[in-house]
């Protein structure tokens, strides 16, 4: 409810979209960051995302006249003005979040930027847990986290999804793989194992993929890769 | 060796501490932050730690004089002025650089205030492990780390050794028990179940054990406790 007042707050009254702001009337849902799975009060598994190109991409579509959803791992990034922020911390938040925002406001277009993890642990513990000193090694019993695009996409979420994915080997192909047996519109991937791009860099090279596309741009800042990707989107959407 | 250049940089002619100074002339060493054990390129497990509190003990120690040089894992926090700070992501990357640190300065104090992974990945995947879709279960198999403080002790790499007990509870009989088990001649303990202070908060309250004190200063801005704390440990290594 609180949220809705929110996200109705920052709604612009349907005028016809302009020359600067072709995408005056569409609502954006974005993931972006990292998901934290707690193993006990003091220690997480997650992955590594800075947050910085889902970021930029809510910018860039917010800067079009988008009206954006973010919804935030914990990224130590400020929330982009103008643009309604959920921070949430497990890949079960994030796939609630989707699920209201998408349940309260009609989704256009879903990115999911965000690394979410693939498994969280089985049993949280609620004290910390002790080391035992007779013990040297331990083993963590970890479960499957639901996928939260390919569910974007099978609960009609959104009416066209974009995907992200993170690669050390095969991208191109993985990437395609992905992009069929989720039902993507489109896939946006890169190589992770690359050490200038991607986690904690500033610059991003990438390689779209959709069903009968494929489109490199060229290696750039983050906050201009994602203008170039939003207007591709737009392209592809229309 | 670049190490060493660095610090020698920061060294002060030796010289009669005065009254602002009474650090002068002594060498601190403390850890900050969390340690990230890879899982694979993508994946790592971690503990909540801010590097607040080792960042405000460092400036604190610094302010009054001391040498000081700060071991820190990943935190988004500047390197502060006038403090050789060396970045690392493991918890035996963090060992190596007390060993190298405290081999080629003599270290008066140290201080373990990092939130070291107690645990390992046994065997790190070199390229990203992949879902399959068959398994909805794994099973992660985690190997102990060295415990640093305890071996900071173990090899004498300082004169006094100040720890960190982050308790969800039995906080004081937890912290008694670490203190005698590791040979400390401090710990500071805190409760981490408390939402109003500790992990990501500005603020802190802890306890102070040592073999024949104890001391409780009030809630503070970590800040200020830093301060507190370094005059403290600096009237008990008299």
């Amino acid at each position: 409810a609180i949220f809705n007042q929110v996200v109705n707050f920052f709604s612009k009254p349907t005028s016809a979209p302009s020359e600067n702001t072709p995408l005056q009337g569409q609502h954006w849902m974005i993931t972006a960051g990292p998901t934290m799975e707690a193993i006990d009060p003091v220690r997480f598994i997650s992955n590594h995302s800075s947050g910085k190109m889902g970021y930029a991409l809510a910018n860039a579509a917010a800067k079009l006249g988008a009206k954006v959803t973010l919804i935030s791992g914990p990224v130590p990034l400020e929330a982009p003005k103008n643009i309604t922020t959920v921070k949430i911390l497990s890949a079960l938040d994030m796939l609630a979040a989707c699920r209201q925002i998408s349940h309260e406001n009609q989704v256009d277009v879903f990115i999911g930027a965000a690394a979410v993890a693939d498994f969280r642990i089985q049993d949280i513990a609620t004290q910390k847990m002790k080391k035992q000193s007779n013990t040297d090694e331990m083993q963590l019993n970890l479960i499957k986290n639901p996928d939260i695009i390919a569910t974007v996409v099978a609960e009609s979420m959104a009416k066209f999804v974009v995907g992200f994915a993170a690669e050390t080997q095969n991208v191109i192909a993985y990437a395609q793989d992905k992009l069929a047996k989720k039902g993507l519109d489109l896939i946006v991937a890169n190589d992770v194992s690359r050490k200038d791009i991607g986690f904690n860099q500033d610059q991003n090279e990438v390689t779209v993929v959709g069903k009968n596309t494929t489109w490199s741009p060229e290696k750039a800042d983050k906050t201009e890769l994602a203008s170039l990707l939003v207007q591709f989107i737009r392209q592809q959407n229309q």
